[in-house]
């Protein structure tokens, strides 16, 4: 288990007719995050390219509670846990700054590949530091 | 209960550093079809708006099951039904060209507000009729 | 000298707040329709990279003259040529259909480089086919 | 004339095949450095809106001089002038930091517009004091 965050704030561009934040751009908000966490953990793509490993996502789930709007602050927390055998999931949530309100919850599940072969996410020695933690 | 399905193709400007289509532009893909969809039942977004009518998407859960590539074809199927009182559901999957190898399954479930206010799908008279049939 | 055409759809997600297309997606349609171009002309991507061959943008000139919206339907025309030793000019209009009005002008310059030295673009033979017709 | 920069972080979602920024991108950070700098002149687009007033992109030039990569952290500089009569220039650079080593240079004109008609730039009060200073 861990716990991790980022700020982020809206970029104009990000926004829709509506004036709200396009319903896609929180996917983006939350793989950066979820990059920006697995960097604090050590874990370098290049890296981990070479020695054939591929983060893949499996699943994810996005449950809209408030729109984001321009000039909006926001932070993006990530949590990790295993699930069964081999699914690492992402519990990620964005809170506008600075109420707290809460923008999306989401869960992404995510498998790891050796050489193209499922392995157990603790196989891979950064990723086994952060979930023992 | 409706069906539908619209044909697209990837557009290299989607993928990503691993070469396949980045997971957010899905939610781009399936966001179009819904649209295309609603368009298809003489839903025009700007006569709702003016009848003070939003479509808010709540919730939208995607399992990955295959990656696109470049110059990959697909059609995304829409088939639409109701949930309890409130919910509008989309359930949304992606089929490769010419293989219909799956490469998404998604569903999107949504409400519709009149004036701010959450109302029956089937108030909307252009809903209720892509519901009935 | 060698001219080319997509047709192509707005989405509703390239929309900005002001309800016309956003000024970066125009250069996700122009190279869209470079692409499309190239591969018209047989020009493999894959092939070139393990060839060696890289295509590099240099310079890109936009002038916008009529916003796009929710609906349209547009065409990119490509005509391409080139310019001194080293510069494959790839001049692009967007048109709106049907009524033909221009939506922008573009010109996009870009060198070859194979194996990381800029070399003239005639050096490729499917570069060379499409600038002798 | 002015002189304003921000600092951003390359994010992943916006690399492309070849595990660079997609020159597309670099129109999104570019608007989004001019909307930053226009607001911390104090200019509101809500209430520009309401007053009638609209900025718009009339041409947009990028001369592409290094690509920015995975993990690059980097400053866009704006320095906005007048040209002729109606024409507003932003003037952006993009330096990688921190080597300072120039990614792109790129020049954006806009006009301004009140109630649909072309009006000088300095007519609009918080437009006039940048362009005083």
């Amino acid at each position: 288990m861990s716990d991790f965050s980022i700020e982020m704030n809206v970029r104009d561009y990000e926004l829709d007719i509506q004036g709200i934040v396009n319903n896609s751009v929180y996917q983006n908000y939350l793989e950066h995050a979820r990059h920006e966490f697995l960097h604090s953990q050590g874990i370098d793509f290049a890296d981990l390219t070479e020695r054939g490993v591929i983060l893949v996502v499996k699943t994810i789930t996005m449950d809209f509670k408030n729109s984001l709007k321009s000039k909006d602050k926001f932070k993006v927390v990530v949590e990790t846990y295993k699930e069964g055998h081999l699914k690492l999931v992402f519990k990620q949530t964005i809170y506008r700054i600075p109420d707290n309100k809460i923008a999306l919850k989401a869960e992404v599940t995510g498998v790891c590949l050796v050489n193209g072969k499922l392995v157990k996410p603790e196989t891979i020695p950064e990723i086994n530091n952060f979930l023992a933690t």
